[in-house]
């Protein structure tokens, strides 16, 4: 074959002799060594490594799941003679009770027939998907268009892709507490600082406007907001968004709105978008399939570019598209039926999750408000409720964790600590579970409860009643 | 609601008393002032800005695709007599002559309608699905268990976490040139500096062992070695493969082995897997269902470690699972489909489309053999055929990337110049266009070699030959 020795000259030219090629970086310290076949290298052999020592990179090291380290670390051991209700999971199809619509999955069936959909899609999704998310989320105060729209894999992507946009390292961001504890994971293995500001329970867990001031510096380059919350569950007012807007825009931070629960709001509430009700601070706005069509593991999430006072500019808009580039991100078989799957899916499947979601939450509200120690926060939308824990009355055990942790001993009901949200004394229950579950694993809960309880003894405690 | 108000000492004492959540960064320099809500915030107002300045990270500034900013900068205009032909996409499915097997799309259909793979999966992947790609690429030499895979999106993403758990900033890894470009955008992103090993056309794309050596330092992290090669088509022997082995082994390198291409080799050729060549040089191999099963956009794609002397050890392992949470990869129905696609697509299809790529290749190699000034390389596997072009003989054009351009300017025939690849004077050839369409290409690359080429005048390079 002609490959084998015929036109070296032209092969050792295209690297060596042009100089642009791979044997320039052979060349060091200016001595050079003719090699015995022809070529150039270093006379002087470097240090090199004589022993292996493979060791994980600082980022892997720094790559910390706080949900994983918590639950890892803790016995799960349920009572044998109870079946195990796990209420800690964010899946709401684990259950097998809230299954996704079937035009969502025909949708997807007629992408994979069309064979259309096979190829690599470009970095930023498919043209047409794109339209088909601007048009679904447009509306008159933040028209969208195509070119507004990144598809990702998963809203988790469009996190990555928002933070790894708009901060370098030594940067800080400021994310809610309690909150999603993916944005604290993805900053910190990029040796970004974050900074939690206090969401307030007993404002149905409005964000502490002073707090969040209080920590923005000149090194604050983006404010996470969650609305509607995981894990509170809560749906910030209008009025209250306005107020978060101001100080974004008062300290010139532009804003990530991670709306990913936006359409699952409960009736008589009402969640407008952040980029609806401002104009002039430049917002990120995170999505997906995951929550609403109830299809988590298919990945499919956007980012939203809303930036009408030209202050991103088009440096961020490259900026996302290069880094969209580093992995391909969304199924192109999802990207396919998305069009579909967002016009077709009947209004009244997004009707009937809510209407669960609700009906769950409030049987849950209603039976743990009664039991003594325990400060369940009514939600207003997403799938979960947080649940306070006067520890004062439990002093059987040291702390969420330790509290949960008994709760599957004794009674196989498994919530996750709210410690995995850096918000200790708390718990988070996931209302996705069949009507039926609910209501047992609020009896156990119940039960374990006033089988802890203790009275407050005469401390400094009643003096704060 | 209960919400309101109705248990805020817990609420407070979950974050600031307890000193665990947010409220103890608001605390700096030790002067504390209490706000007019009650909580503690630094008295003292850190400088922040002043007015807009949101600038795209130096990660995104450092995030570079050298295909797209060389292509992005040429004057692709084609001769409008003439119909385009693009030899430049590295995409099977674009011209709908390599559709994927039935068995594939009947695969993913059932796990759709299974309703079983809707929810997360774990970031690793599912178990059966690992095992299942465990048992297609375990072989005696190199025995596979589920915990030795991880499904990622696409092979890009298996990529990434091998170069992001093996290197820090600083390191350095050695990279074939010519070769993939993604290798380059994900390091350099990274802060990881990349040198350049050659591969020598005139020895069937072989790697220069004394060059690669020379590169390695006490900061090189990993070697890369993709075979069979995007963009050569080349094919290493079993004895090359030991060679490189011997390098890596003695300077103590891991290697991540890119064996996207290792199913998609000519009849005659054989293409084995490092790891069943090598039982002491720890190995991350990657690979996806992208090349072979022909559906790129499908993003699935898994990383194998191959550790037998425990040298990567728990350590690299768990940094591999930690940096998979970071970003979901695959899509659940991919997975869920993976097991039938890897056990039920029959031979016949690998075979049609691996007879068709050699039989294309051969066109190719044939009819631009024959044209003076070019030097194309025979490939032994994958969808690439490597072209050198005799620039002296060519005055009319500049490089490679004038050359291509001017091919595009008369001929409407798109090839991707070599530069792209760090390899000036070539061009790559992706040969999975129809055979009409190849036969017709090559006919307008001779006419347009043809009528630029210059018998070399009486010059230096006269004496070279
Ligand atoms: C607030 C919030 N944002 C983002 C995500 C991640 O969404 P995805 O699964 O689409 O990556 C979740 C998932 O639980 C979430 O709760
Ligand atoms: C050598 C090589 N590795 C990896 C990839 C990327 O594969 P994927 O599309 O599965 O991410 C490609 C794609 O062209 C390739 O040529």
């Amino acid at each position: 074959m002609k490959g084998n020795g015929h036109h070296g000259k032209t092969g050792v030219s295209g690297t060596s002799l042009n100089g642009t090629g791979g044997a320039g970086k052979g060349v060091h310290d200016g001595k050079l060594h003719v090699s015995v076949n022809g070529s150039l290298y270093p006379a002087k052999v470097k240090s090199r490594r004589q022993r292996w020592e493979v060791k994980p990179s600082e980022m892997a090291n720094n790559t910390f799941n706080p949900i994983r380290a918590i639950v890892d670390g803790m016995k799960l051991t349920p009572n044998k003679d109870k079946p195990m209700i796990a209420l800690s999971i964010g899946d709401p199809t684990v259950f097998g009770n809230m299954p996704t619509d079937g035009a969502v999955l025909q949708a997807m069936k007629d992408a994979i027939d069309s064979q259309k959909y096979n190829g690599y899609a470009p970095s930023v999704g498919y043209r047409e998907s794109r339209q088909a998310v601007a048009n679904f989320y447009s509306c008159p105060e933040a028209p969208l268009e195509a070119e507004d729209v990144i598809l990702t894999s998963g809203c988790s992507q469009a996190i990555d892709l928002a933070i790894s946009v708009l901060c370098n390292p030594g940067d800080n961001i400021l994310v809610p507490c309690p909150g999603f504890s993916l944005y604290k994971t993805l900053a910190v293995s990029m040796g970004i600082e974050v900074k939690l500001y206090n969401l307030l329970p007993e404002k149905s867990w409005e964000v502490d406007l002073h707090h969040m001031e209080s920590l923005i510096d000149e090194r604050t380059s983006c404010l996470i907001v969650t609305n509607p919350s995981n894990p509170c569950g809560s749906v910030f007012s209008k009025e209250h968004l306005q107020k978060i807007l101001k100080v974004a825009f008062r300290h010139c931070v532009p804003i990530l709105a991670d709306e990913i629960y936006t359409d699952m709001v409960f009736p008589g509430f009402h969640c407008p978008s952040m980029a609806s009700i401002s104009s002039d601070v430049p917002i990120l706005s995170c999505g997906g399939l995951a929550k609403c069509w109830l299809v988590p593991g298919w990945r499919m999430g956007w980012l939203l570019i809303h930036d009408r006072n030209d202050i991103f500019g088009s440096e961020i808009r490259q900026g996302l598209v290069k880094l969209s580039q580093r992995i391909l991100g969304a199924c192109t078989i999802v990207q396919g039926a998305l069009e579909s799957i967002l016009n077709n899916t009947p209004q009244s499947f997004y009707n009937s999750t809510i209407s669960f979601l609700k009906s769950n939450s409030e049987i849950c509200f209603k039976a743990l408000s009664s039991v003594p120690g325990l400060n369940p926060v009514m939600p207003s939308g997403a799938m979960y409720l947080m649940v306070g824990i006067d520890m004062d009355h439990f002093p059987d055990f040291k702390n969420d964790v330790d509290f949960t942790e008994w709760l599957v001993t004794e009674q196989s009901v498994f919530c996750l600590p709210a410690s995995a949200f850096e918000y200790p004394n708390f718990f988070r229950i996931v209302v996705t579970v069949t009507e039926e579950m609910m209501v047992e694993a609020c009896g156990r809960i119940r039960e374990f409860c006033q089988h802890h309880y203790r009275p407050s003894s005469c401390n400094s405690n009643d003096l704060d009643q």
